[in-house]
């Protein structure tokens, strides 16, 4: 079924977050072409990923001396409650991730990083082994598309002088890779100097920031109505890539 | 006075935690020279930092609208009781900052970054302006120094094949600058293949790893022996730099 995970990681949960209008519009713009069916909402602010724990590394160190196993084994090897309470918290978000034909992140910059209620998400799902067959050591993210909106109050584009600074898309395109989500399938749309408007020094670039946002806009909708389209059929069977993986705002 | 800040931020609180140990380590050396009465500890595991919230980010706009303001000057551009929590939260952990004159971080790597525990506690004490004079626009940091003691499961060190995926050292290398802590008080001590007694695939390095361990070992005490000589005189007085800066394990 297609389907849609919409995160958004904003700690300012009212109508001034750029990255929660903008995922707000991305599942606008699917649920109007595909109905509510398919789609789940996760808050990482209002709904928090409760921080891991010891019993969280123990029983990941057990399923790493076990080289791994499935996610349905691992309820076989939880020894204590506490373990238990923490597989089932983990389980249902890593069962979200494994279901969504379609995963929409919004992530704003902070302190040049992704925002810690992110970071919370990102530990907890990435359980060794969840998102890998057992059998097959086959990546499991392989046809996941990932859309990834990104809000910083500053620029840190490719080419311009904080590009050494963003630890935040490189880092998520990393992460991404590395859980087994394909290039071809990440896609990042940023909406960069959101802190123009607020900020006495960023005053001078307000028009650059209203293009970049309306850019954003523009890209979100057009990838929105894309990923309508193509994920009616699995990527594998693609030809073309959808175009705005990498591009900035 | 002479002081340490002392933060941990593993996940797992059991003896196998080895960012603990190392921190640990460099507390008992720092304790045995200079007694417990500048010593601070904070696990942000055991005592997290809470989550930001709207609340904070309405504050930290108008402080940003306010051309930043003196920590002290905040509480009157507080507007709401919600504003006032967060306030109430934040200007503690900012003033333990401010009168540290060591910061020890345990950072261990999580998906290649920091974990979210430490991640929130960035966040919050991050606030605008908090460690920037509002008169002279001096760095309130600049005599600060700050040992990170960093494990991680594999090897990310420079020159290895996946020194890219560390998001980790590099990362808090450039927050820290940007904050103000100058290169040559930041120190950064790595233990590296903490995984190998744990993971199959990592069983062929255990003696790298023992060997990346007892280096950090040294490192720390060697370090912690040194701060605690040095740090009776201001830096800015000093005329050599502790050699420990950027070398891995």
């Amino acid at each position: 079924m297609t389907s849609l995970l919409h995160l958004d990681s904003s700690a300012n949960c009212s109508v001034e977050s750029v990255s929660r209008a903008l995922t707000a519009l991305f599942a606008d713009t699917w649920r109007a072409r595909h109905g509510s069916t398919g789609y789940r909402y996760r808050d990482l602010v209002a709904d928090p990923v409760p921080p891991l724990t010891t019993a969280y590394c123990a029983l990941g160190r057990r399923l790493e001396r076990h080289d791994l196993a499935p996610p349905t084994s691992v309820a076989e090897l939880v020894e204590t409650p506490a373990e238990q309470g923490e597989w089932a918290v983990t389980h249902p978000l890593i069962t979200e991730v494994l279901t969504a034909g379609t995963i929409l992140i919004g992530a704003p910059m902070y302190n040049y990083s992704v925002s810690a209620s992110l970071k919370a998400w990102i530990d907890r799902v990435s359980f060794p082994g969840a998102f890998t067959d057992p059998h097959t050591r086959e990546n499991l993210l392989c046809d996941t598309q990932v859309v990834v909106i990104s809000a910083r109050g500053g620029i840190y584009s490719a080419g311009s002088p904080r590009e050494a600074w963003d630890f935040q898309t490189p880092y998520l395109r990393v992460y991404l890779a590395k859980q087994g989500v394909a290039q071809e399938n990440m896609h990042f749309i940023t909406a960069e100097l959101t802190l123009a408007d607020v900020a006495p020094h960023l005053a001078p670039f307000q028009s650059q920031a209203a293009h970049s946002l309306a850019t954003a806009r523009a890209q979100v909708i057009e990838l929105a109505v894309m990923q309508v389209t193509e994920t009616v059929m699995p990527n594998r069977w693609k030809t073309a890539t959808v175009g705005f993986a990498g591009r900035g705002s």
